[in-house]
């Protein structure tokens, strides 16, 4: 392959100034972060205001969709729950068609769209058809997670690298570089890894991981209904079974909870 | 090492529900995003309105610090910049004493804390002294620098893990699993590589990476003077020396830009 080198300085993706407006017949693909609604960014929440139409997901809660304008059209689109599936290729249509038709369009994704959102295949949607759009990055599970239990994804001495990760491809389990995960020290995020925690474990201790090695799974993340288990590698699977989760989960491979992570939060309840 | 299992199920990180309040004599370390201040979270901008002291980085924008509320003390602990430098020591100690004088404390972070953020030793202070404290995510630079320019951080059928990694650790330049990262598709993205360029792109290339694989660097990601450098692995070193970008900067990995991720731009422009 030849090297390419095009247009080597770039300026025209710098954001616009001035008041954030959403643009009639225009996409923005929006983050509404991991569930809290105070975690939304200042432009989710103007973009929820602002919005003719609000396709959104499952996971997106109902304190954050009660933010949207009074005259918005809200369009549950999620893959599960009540009422029929929407197909990928159905939201791409009903994305472009809104848009053509000169509304204010909103796509609502939990957490940050860039990370497993599954956003490229909408946004490339948009690009055939013509239609412009941008992106709302938002507060990604990870982050909440680790904040909700006082612990950082890096550190200096001990990772100067963080993955998230998921646990299963379009194939069956994802395959990951194990020898490097298993290292100590490591830290890695593992979405929607409920499913796949024994082909975890059982990878990582085959490429040498301590059992003893933490593991945190952290349940509805900075939502009121949180839970969080502290386990090891060892004991992964068992605990996570025990634990009985229904709620979307975030397992941080390499960390354990701190135990002042709590004390803000009994001084919160008592000030209440 | 004899197997552990403490506290399986904890839940009293559950964040305190109600509106949201700072409480006096703790630290909240909130994150302050990228910079264009309308990606703050709700809690961060909250944060900011009721705090007693806001102790700062270099990195956070004037922007941001507009937000603070009028009787608001903001301190300077930039590692750069003017004024003389305050050590981390110095910073953790000024955290306690605030906390203990029995202000609402903030301290703010540019991105989110949890990554890069050198939060740990910070937190540790706080631990040590009794102080309790909590942790508000913000939007890291990947994910407002992958937004910037239309793409995402994963995509189905291409890769299922992204890695947010330095250039540099504490006894010079990084050392990560070259090999993993230098096959097809791989994403990752480099906070503070503009210095490990040259270093990053020659251990790719000797691990087999493509040398036509795609690099962005984005500098001020979400600013108004933000700048998008798209280059390739092969040019990266003289394309990074050429563009001489002095603000933060952001390199992706395996990602070049969309043409269509400054459309929108342009027509926010025309409507201004």
């Amino acid at each position: 392959m030849t090297q390419q080198r095009i247009s080597p300085i770039k300026t025209a993706t710098a954001p616009a100034r001035g008041p954030f407006c959403l643009v009639a017949g225009a996409v923005a693909f929006v983050g509404s972060g991991p569930g809290d609604a105070d975690l939304l960014t200042v432009k989710a929440v103007k973009s929820l205001q602002q919005a003719d139409v609000i396709l959104f997901d499952r996971l997106v809660s109902a304190e954050i969709l009660e933010l949207a304008g009074d005259s918005a059209q809200l369009e549950n689109v999620g893959k599960e729950g009540f009422g029929p599936q929407v197909s990928q290729e159905e939201i791409c249509a009903r994305l472009v068609a809104h848009a053509q038709a000169g509304l204010k369009v909103v796509r609502l994704k939990s957490g940050d769209p860039t990370i497993f959102g599954r956003l490229d295949e909408e946004v490339t949607a948009c690009e055939q058809a013509g239609v412009a759009y941008q992106i709302v990055p938002g507060i990604t599970a990870a982050s909440a997670a680790v904040a909700g239990i006082g612990q950082s994804l890096t550190q200096r001495g001990r990772n100067t690298s963080v993955r998230f990760m998921t646990g299963h491809d379009m194939k069956g389990f994802a395959d990951h570089d194990w020898a490097a995960l298993a290292r100590p020290g490591q830290v890695a995020a593992v979405y929607m890894g409920k499913k796949s925690a024994r082909f975890v474990q059982g990878r990582l201790i085959m490429h040498g991981a301590d059992r003893a090695t933490p593991v945190t799974i952290v349940e509805n993340a900075s939502r009121s209904d949180q839970r969080v288990l502290e386990t090891t590698l060892d004991r992964l699977p068992q605990d996570l079974a025990e634990a009985a989760f229904d709620g979307p989960a975030l397992t941080l491979l390499g960390l354990a909870p701190r135990d002042s992570a709590a004390a803000l939060y009994d001084l919160q309840m008592e000030l209440a």
